[in-house]
């Protein structure tokens, strides 16, 4: 098929009326498909139900301590879960501290406290006039929701294929002593899926922030999330890079086991230089006693060590993979050559992040709704959930059943035609009303 | 034996002597024991180890509105375990937020939400110059040390045997707009174990506050916590009183299960008016996606219902009265009639308030800890840890196994009478000196 805009107003009204019979065709098999959000499926959750298991009412609860993991106490985490995340994180576990079931909670608590307390000594930012972030493009809208909800101006910079536009970031933070933070995800990033080139994370170590209190947000919710045995992506590790910099205080490394074991009932980690962890501590033996020590002994028990998350990890790329694939191969068969789409190609991860004709997102998120299928709000992936481009949707493969989901991908990438054809229509008709109107001028 | 006070100089030599002796017996012995943190026996944590059977992995984990617990979502808390916690709080379920494993940290997000953002459309009070709590003293010192973070300004208020002076409170409440909170726990209050009376919470809910923001915190820590059948302190519910006093979003109550299944892997919640509760999932949205379902199901699927709960908390009494009643016991017999000490006879919660003659409970502690046995911090009980009195100590008997508790007690009750003596011998020298000097200068 040829491109669709070389195509005569004649081709496009035809397309148009094809594309609208099958769309009604879509629309009367009353679907009910959600590709929304990042969440693991069935079949997934299925796979750590062996956790249910490990621990009954016969076991040992006391930790390789000796601590008895069902009393109070323990702020850091217990040693074995400390080791279990620091292999999984790739950093060394006296840089951590395990908090509770939710990664989004701890970057939550961090900005909380930066804004109330602030920063290693630095002044807290509600005593400030003027706080800025920088978000990179697209990218998680719950991210950039913590910081909006503290009044923080989101400043987006574009994701590129090797990450965020570093000759923006550079400038930016070099510059604006107002710029607090950038929210990254590194690795298979939410949701262009791509991740981060070894310059770009070298650069990133070596940032040179106006603001003392700047801090790099890495989070790592992606790390051991591979679709592949062998073709995966690596990303240098942050904390380290930092520190060979000489910065070893740039960055806060966030991760959890959400998409690993399961989503809210897992455990979750923070990384950072033992001066951040000091600062942190001061404030979060304020705040709890500690953290569900059962629940992360549960979960050593259940993977016994990185090995066994590894493993565990294949059986999740077997049941996503499929998934990945099969939204690719219809993307390529409906759309390819066609000029009015792209599409990412993770290697892990839970996104596809796809791209529409400039102007075409919102319209398209609305058709798929009317046929069904929600998707994420268009939007969503900027800050304030404002698109300027109107182009991009984030497309999550992972929670319909197969068929379902390509049911559904298939009813986006007819919305996609037919939004394009019609937008292309609209501005073929009214270019060749102006042509004859500026004719019959003559 | 007579009061101390009336003992002559020579009869409190020969008693200092003595009480020397013993406590060089005493430290002879070695100790190791730890009466310092309410926390759970070994054999009360055993008592929910069927907590770890009650999910296998052929266990459905859907709620019974369908949810699949293992996933994503859910704010509020899943359906069976609003229901148990609504009747274990004594308020309706749409009334409750389920939180994670510490109320603690429930309080703390409270205040820390307040700061940064305000309390229903009221400026946030990280913008007003000066910020004020009521604190109940003798009370909890984490409460204390949330405010003190925060760099509030931390206001005692006594507790009276039938709760917090509610003249003081009055008049505080009503004169200073900057006081915005006060802290109790109104049922078996820690540390002094006794409960607030009708008039208490009925005049705690017609409080006419300075300020629109304020709110009374009501940590209901204990509210099932009853060592007797049927001699049971009962505290009116305050959320009902507030709103049939027209101030129904005067107070946030909070709760867990921590001292009912396991600290730290428990569940919290909160209750408070539905206007409280809108200002608060405003912001619990941002920070996070759901707190643990999977522990949720977990405990409703252990206790079953209220009433098993209730059966439960039996099991906890016949293990706990005995400390509790060994240690009023020990009191008793060394130190009744004495007139150097005071304590309380608590008929639930956790702690025992212990009062010395003034200005000896730090000595006291002192000479317990060199003695091997380790209590709260004198002062603890304070805001800053600061007893203008020197006298109140909070004694916790729940964790040592029974014949370690008798051997503390009496640890304690030897220190207290070696620092009376002490202090009523250096007192009367000292008077004795004075009369002399007098004498010969006449």
């Amino acid at each position: 098929m040829k491109p669709y805009s070389e195509l005569t107003i004649e081709e496009l009204t035809t397309l148009y009326q094809e594309l609208k019979q099958q769309y009604k065709k879509a629309q009367a098999l009353d679907l009910n498909l959600n590709m929304s959000r990042g969440k693991p499926s069935i079949a997934q959750l299925d796979l750590s139900m062996g956790m249910m298991d490990v621990l009954n009412s016969d076991s040992d609860l006391r930790c390789e301590d000796g601590t008895d993991c069902r009393n109070y106490g323990v702020l850091d985490g217990i040693p074995e879960a400390l080791q279990l995340m620091s292999d999984m994180m790739e950093v060394p576990k006296d840089h951590l501290i395990i908090y509770g079931n939710s990664s989004l909670n701890v970057m939550y608590d961090q900005i909380s406290r930066s804004y109330s307390h602030g920063v290693m000594g630095n002044p807290p930012w509600c005593k400030l006039d003027k706080v800025k972030f920088l978000c990179v493009v697209p990218g998680y809208d719950r991210h950039f929701g913590i910081t909006e909800y503290f009044g923080i101006e989101n400043v987006p910079v574009p994701m590129l294929p090797t990450g965020p536009d570093m000759d923006l970031v550079e400038k930016l933070v070099s510059e604006d002593e107002t710029i607090k933070g950038i929210w990254c995800v590194p690795k298979y990033s939410n949701p262009t899926g791509n991740s981060y080139s070894d310059e770009t994370v070298m650069r990133m170590a070596r940032l040179e922030p106006a603001a003392k209190d700047f801090r790099i947000y890495w989070d790592n919710a992606y790390t051991v999330h591979h679709l592949y045995d062998l073709d995966q992506d690596r990303v240098v590790e942050i904390l380290q890079e930092c520190k060979r910099a000489g910065n070893p205080d740039l960055v806060y490394k966030f991760a959890s086991t959400s998409k690993i074991s399961f989503p809210g009932s897992g455990i979750a980690a923070l990384a950072a230089s033992l001066n951040n962890l000091e600062d942190i501590r001061r404030q979060l033996k304020v705040q709890t006693i500690g953290h569900d020590k059962v629940n992360q002994l549960r979960h050593v028990r259940f993977f016994g060590d990185i090995h066994g998350m590894v493993e565990h990890m294949k059986k999740h790329a077997d049941i996503l993979r499929p998934k990945f694939e099969a939204v690719e191969e219809i993307f390529a068969q409906e759309l390819d050559g066609l000029g009015i789409a792209t599409w990412t190609k993770p290697k892990g991860g839970y996104f596809i992040s796809f791209d529409t004709m400039e102007g075409c997102a919102k319209a398209v998120v609305s058709k798929c709704a009317k046929a069904g299928v929600v998707l994420t709000p268009a939007g969503a992936t900027w800050p304030g959930g404002k698109d300027p481009h109107d182009s991009n949707i984030r497309v999550a493969p992972s929670f319909p059943p197969l068929e379902d989901l390509k049911t559904a991908t298939k009813v986006l990438a007819l919305s996609t035609k037919l939004v394009a054809v019609k937008k292309l229509l609209d501005e073929a008709t009214a270019e060749a009303a102006e042509k004859k109107t500026a004719e019959t001028a003559e």
